[in-house]
């Protein structure tokens, strides 16, 4: 398996510190460090300063950032070793003093922070490297490729679990330790299991020990994770014959994804892909029910840019991975949600989400 | 099942932070915010101001916030549903214009920290919840016993799969898959099963595809998760006859987990809890090769109050629930690591770890 290439990637980000006049960064964010790096690690901080990087972790993880960072092709680096926190920040303030600085003021921690601003000017540079994020390559899209396609193929061979009897903690437990049988170095997050009436209209409900009803709406959100990439999928099905209630909304759903999908290519802005979502629903008259975020970025986060919604200022290009994810929801139906996770093309997209979406019947899967 | 009752914890919060002079208190870590009460979401800040308790959210959180902190015995309470974060900062700002406002600096990015600041005047309050955290009520010993005899019990269950050929991914996908089916909410932490001269060697190692060879170290660090609540245990094991050094590597470590349990009781230092399991090492030369703290408390966090290592400040207390897990680690050789979570009593510890110890060797576990 070819090991991850980071090259070029901290020599691009300091061309674009440089035009903001930053003459160091302070990488914090883990998985910033590892798109920059190559260090999977889950301690140290990453600090450029002109067109040297220092790696400041502790002891644990000299050997694993020295190997991780070669491997992944980092073209010049230093690893600082010190026990503490404290001594940790220590050498990097003797680095950054003086400089322009940009912190990832978001997520820092203020006490941390303040150690920094105490010996250099420190200003947010929150969103450089996550932007650059943003753009996968093909090494990263095969990751994401293979993690959505074992996520599907999971939910495909589980979908005759999907009867009476079976609780929701059942199907969590089968999907996430067959995803990793699979390959799969485990789940992408929690995943979602929520049935019935009440379960079910929970947008992010968490599997409980509730078992399945004849008639049970069933929404099922899943993904799996390979060398840090994620998937993100979800399909709804019915226990048994669906009602004429359900149809309805399994069509308007899955109208709603359709005319969200219809409109990623690059150049079209996040707000058009949610507008187009939402107004299937306006139409409908039930534009209320649907109470979360059309989509989002994947990628080593779950959740990262772009954001698809009302509020959102991206604007979609190639290379962005996004999900599409509308729903319905109300207490005493239950909820229906399909989500598909996509990569913006030069023309339009590719969806990686393999699974059947066309049939709210788990029976109807295996068929296509 | 007996849910969680929080009652007189935030009364009692409030009677530290007005020793502390301080006018309101904003919560912001997850565990804090669900031990004050008992709200188990990812996202909402807890604002206290008087004895005034108000919660902050996003509209996926109105009922389930409602609903927790009602069953949860949260007296008086008030909940703030906003939208975005920046409206939800400015409620909170509102709320505490002008008071001397504890803020958990550690916890809280410095972007939030800073519309905070521009309010009120806010100083760090970051040990306020953490060390009332330390003592665990009945309720929680509960949990955390239930969650360390799953884990127990799995890992005996276990133990016949340490024979060469499986790997360390296998043995952490049933250890994982089966506690679940055993009751556990899932892992308590990334289980670690470390194997041979390698992999073994790092303390914090994730589990590979390597396979078992005959003559292999086995570390596995494995613990289950309860409403919230995590166990943590280390045992290592010898694939096949172990040789002459891996039994004295393994008498040392457990003659050096036995002498820091034997301090534990009230009053005690985690210094000297951390020196007795040293001296034992030191004795034998090999000091060196003990490259991590001692152990740790556990609770809501795999990680909390009180740490035991060489710079340690706390003291041991009635209540606190802690690890002794000593080990010895070096390449070429591998890792033996042994690891008891103890509940500090009012004369000494009750052990919650009920697998043996005794022997290196997988199939004598079965007949202790």
């Amino acid at each position: 398996m070819n090991p991850v290439n980071v090259s070029g990637r901290a020599a691009r980000l300091i061309e674009v510190a440089a035009e903001q006049q930053l003459e160091c960064l302070i990488v914090s964010d883990r998985s910033n460090i590892r798109w920059l790096t190559g260090f999977t690690g889950s301690a140290g901080t990453l600090v450029i300063s002109g067109d040297h990087l220092m790696f400041v972790t502790d002891g644990r993880y000299t050997n694993q950032a020295e190997q991780q960072m070669s491997a992944a092709g980092v073209e010049q680096f230093e690893i600082v070793t010190r026990r503490s926190v404290a001594e940790q920040r220590a050498e990097i303030s003797a680095r950054i003093a003086g400089c322009r600085t940009g912190v990832e003021s978001s997520v820092i921690a203020h006490d941390e922070w303040s150690v920094y601003a105490s010996a250099a000017n420190v200003v947010s540079s929150d969103s450089l490297v996550r932007q650059m994020r943003r753009h996968k390559d093909s090494w990263e899209l095969d990751r994401i490729r293979r993690a959505a396609n074992i996520a599907s193929d999971t939910l495909e061979e589980l979908s005759d679990m999907l009867i009476p009897g079976v609780s929701e903690r059942d199907i969590r437990d089968e999907l996430e330790y067959r995803m990793r049988r699979a390959g799969a170095d485990g789940p992408s997050y929690e995943t979602i299991v929520a049935t019935g009436s009440v379960n079910a209209a929970s947008p992010h409900a968490r599997p409980t020990t509730r078992t399945l009803e004849d008639g049970d709406l069933v929404v099922i959100d899943v993904g799996a994770l390979i060398d840090g990439y994620h998937s993100d999928m979800t399909r709804s099905f019915v226990v048994g014959e669906p009602s004429a209630e359900q149809e309805r909304w399994f069509d308007l759903v899955l109208a709603s994804q359709s005319a969200g999908l219809e409109r990623i290519e690059p150049g079209v802005s996040a707000t058009a892909v949610d507008a187009a979502c939402r107004t299937v629903f306006e139409e409908a008259g039930c534009s209320d029910l649907f109470t979360h975020g059309t989509g989002h970025g994947v990628g080593l986060d779950i959740h990262e840019e772009p954001f698809i919604g009302s509020t959102s200022a991206s604007i979609l290009a190639e290379g962005d991975v996004v999900t599409v994810e509308p729903g319905l929801y109300r207490v005493g139906t239950g909820g229906i949600r399909i989500e598909d996770l996509v990569v913006v093309t030069a023309t339009g997209f590719e969806n990686l989400t393999s699974l059947s979406k066309d049939s709210p019947c788990p029976q109807l899967l295996r068929t296509i």
